[in-house]
């Protein structure tokens, strides 16, 4: 981190930041140019509020040069994470589809889909247990039988399954469960983050509506920082002034995300935009672009859907984005490690 | 709700959809146009999946005519809500200024700050015992000691009390807290609403970074529908590409709010600005649009709180601004009811 | 367009209503519901305001069905444009790659550069002789001057040329540019749009930074009102709150445009990001999700370019991408027409 | 502006640097730090290329620490600028407000809005005879015809007339017109900037839907750079999520721009929320925060405008507002110079 002092600050007043500094751990060497006082920061910054420092009466600027992530930061790991759910791997080379309905409705739907997406070459079964739902006169999901339900399928098909946390007292629920997948609108639940970074197991998390790339990987941070290194990061979309689509993906994320750490990226095109006539281009596009996954609703009877309907796509439907996935896949970018 | 109709679409097509909303209670009028067949709805739409139905092959457009939410609708309360805590009033033409610590960080800081706003006119102090912070090795607040340091202020000045809850696990230790609040990231953690509802204190929702003042209004909607009827809302400010203020304050929300809801309305300008040179004008910019409410940071030495220094006030900075905001006050926009 | 009125209005105000919409061609069909009565409008209504039917004391909600724009509705084209420039075609199937330097510098420099580009496969070469820059203190372009290098390197390769007008005054130095583009600052220029709409030719129309895609599309329509239907539309990016990449680049308006418009689709990653590592798998998500060319920025010598080095790719590192591409295009989604 | 090198950057690479930073006239301070070396760039940085400095392969960050705009620099004035138009006064502890109808319509309709507009207080009349539309269908203004209506009410009157101008080939017909407005959509047509930078004309230049103060800065950087120092700034939204309103309106600009720099500022409500129900709320909240004036829509018959009606008050509600903006401006927050 630097720090540039303001014209005018006073010697005493440099020896108090410098004190305060090492208070925390971190030495100090100074730079006086014509114009102005450049303090540059030495040691581990990582825990140093930038907006702490900013406010100080002596500081002009301040710009951090380290990144405020550790466990997440691809400097600090020679190799991409692959993360193996029971043999099904993601990352590091290693791509997978992640499919199923948005809500868990019947054993007859989840049963039937998941037989449907595995045969269309579907890595993992999603679905939804407990919903996140904007009204709470709306459907909020099967809950505790859902995952039951999705157990039932992950044994009739042999797919890990993946499911939506949102209550760190459900977790004994989620035994059964493969991959949690923290929803966006958790994010920075920092107090369920900390729990799951307590856990073994595979954490899906989703960017935020309005965060930044930095803060999803300080949200991972909460996690690994806990001990558990299995995290998976995953776009949906983010919010802006277009209309068109219901947020707006933001594919830039995968090669952002691959400078910047070690971790897969999965991309959803369902959640992100809303339609499903738009799934395929943009399943296409995220592959291209060198995603490590993909996540995508399907189901049975699009228009009976409990919720999201609009952007299900059907099993034949899905089979076809599956096919042209894989087609394409080969020609995928590719990063340097 | 009004529904669209594609042209060609066929009367058996039209049968199922009258019978599928029939089946949640929904009657439709139907209207035969020369370009476009249109159903409205008839009946209480609020649990109707408004993208579910423009999900519908024969669905045109849809367009909701009722506001989806109920106990925080304006139309069904004769009376805007004045939020009564031990004789302190806020809402419905009474207005108070909440101001304390971004962070408690000692009973001497603490206690020293809530006399001087108590000297100033506040009408309650606030205090974080638990933060919410972007990393995990920041400082996360002094947690249950901060309660306590915040319980003696409170005896020691008789104000009331607001602090932040982030784990529903905490509930016990909020006894002695008078006003609830959730934070702009946790304002869809529906889990953590759904609880508070349940309880019987009062909340003040903080709106999130990106979240529309509609969704606001759902959140809300998710405390009241669980009995508890004492919510207060709050502004902070969207997150949009402007880079000289930490967030944009958003203050069309006061007429917006006063016309949707009989709940107060709040703003802060503090941390939606991140600058203390733009509370004094905000806070009056705020007052003078009729807010019932503003929260302000207020630090005995902002250089060195442990956060959120920036936005902080001192004590005869603070007083500065109560002074400025209780002499507009009278000149204030009024709403009609 | 369907209005919906307010409960309470009185007949003679409908007649009103009615006899306003009458005198702008308008028929109207009436239909009483239970809570709302609710007009439908029969006739064109691109010219009717929205925002001024919805202001009304009478209306309750507004919701247009017919897009506000003719002249690039796909609805009213049965076939997709295909640009041909000297027999370089874009659009309808067939891809294109337009690339070369920010700004024209040198004729070393543009000969070069177009030279490399037409080797590794591109159909149009790029170059700014007008430059729009945020000071008033920045290189401005070589103007005429430019105009004339890129002229000459049309000669030697072949390739037809694209460049920026930003002022109507310089159309007469545009007569050997094959293709006019409008930057993103000015599409909604209208009085540029408007004269370009009179001129024969080819339009590159870049999306505002802050625009809709109907916005976009309301733009072309400008241009094409005035009788010139060649309009190439190009995304390059939008604002958000993202601070990693300069812009957002919106990849869901090539399945959104391909619904809407028959007009080709170019997507510029190079702009749009701002950094050149992210220039390929932008390129070839792009390409994947069925755009029908690229716009990508090369520079013979990227850290010495008087603007937009960033963004530059080298001869060597076009060529790379543009093999990617071309690999990857066989695979691209394809829209039903 | 301070340049942070990558580690590992060799002497000859920082000689080269230094080399190029001279040939632009500016010196360079070197400070090797443990982990970094870092140039202090010391001279008038105003026409370095920021992003073009960071693309150089051996630069980690790069800190600007001067302001870019020079002109519009509070730093160079000494006193805030009071912008007089036949003796009506704007800026400098002047306050105005500036009225009337979006468009003009006819003789009747400007005149007898000037003259309630004058009764109740308003220093400027407004009126737009070129209106910028979405739409190449909609009304674009009487033009010329709408300049002479204006004159006429100003001289019946004796108010000073702002309007819009969109194409600098109208600029003669401007002559009449006091106040020459650029609107939001113009705000970055610099070659308009240029050539009213070469008038003396006063110039109120509104911020574009998606730009930063500091891009609102540049443009009037350049109309100053032409040497018209006579630059009133104007804020009328910035496009977000937020559906309630049109444009969420930033009144955090007020305290920015008093810190920033010397020229007058305006808030336009009527523009920004779309809506005369927030026009009261929100010129109340303006002027509180210490904007310079306020530019407010009035029209006669709101309903039947020709655009923009949903935002137009009438003359009676203008006066209503117009009595509380005096009565609390004696009560706004006051900036020290």
């Amino acid at each position: 981190m630097i720090v540039v002092l303001k014209n005018g600050t006073k010697p005493e007043q440099i020896d108090n930041l410098k004190a305060w500094l090492k208070s925390m751990g971190i030495d100090t060497h100074m730079s006086v140019g014509v114009n102005h006082t450049i303090v540059g920061l030495v040691g581990d910054t990582s825990n140093v509020d930038v907006d702490l420092v900013r406010s100080l009466d002596i500081v002009e600027k301040v710009q951090r040069i380290q990144e405020p992530f550790k466990n997440a930061n691809k400097k600090f790991h020679n190799e991409r994470l692959v993360v193996d759910v029971n043999g099904v791997k993601i990352g590091g080379g290693e791509f997978q589809i992640i499919a199923g309905p948005c809500s868990v409705e019947s054993r007859e739907q989840v049963c039937y889909v998941a037989e449907c997406v595995k045969k269309s070459g579907a890595g993992f079964l999603r679905g939804g247990a407990f919903k996140p739902r904007t009204s709470p006169y709306a459907f909020q999901g099967l809950q505790a039988e859902g995952i039951n339900l999705l157990q039932e399928a992950k044994k009739m098909t042999g797919l890990p399954i993946v499911s939506e946390i949102m209550n760190i007292t459900h977790l004994p629920l989620f035994d059964p469960v493969d991959v949690v997948q923290v929803g966006a609108r958790n994010m920075q639940n920092f107090e369920l983050l900390k729990e799951l970074g307590r856990t073994n197991k595979v954490i899906l998390l989703k960017r935020g509506l309005a965060n930044t790339i930095d803060e999803l990987l300080m949200s991972a941070e909460y996690i690994m920082a806990g001990g558990n290194e299995n995290v998976i990061l995953c776009e949906r979309g983010i919010r802006t002034f277009e209309t068109r689509t219901r947020n707006t993906l933001d594919l830039s994320i995968i090669p952002v995300l691959k400078k910047l750490t070690h971790l897969p990226v999965v991309i959803d095109p369902s959640h992100a935009l809303g339609y499903s006539y738009m799934v395929k281009p943009m399943a296409l596009a995220a592959t291209a672009a060198g995603a490590d996954g993909l996540m995508i609703e399907v189901h049975n009877d699009p228009p009976h859907a409990l919720c999201d309907g609009a952007q299900s796509l059907t099993p034949d439907a899905f089979d076809d984005v599956a096919k042209a996935v894989f087609q394409i896949r080969p020609f995928a970018c590719k990063f340097d490690d």
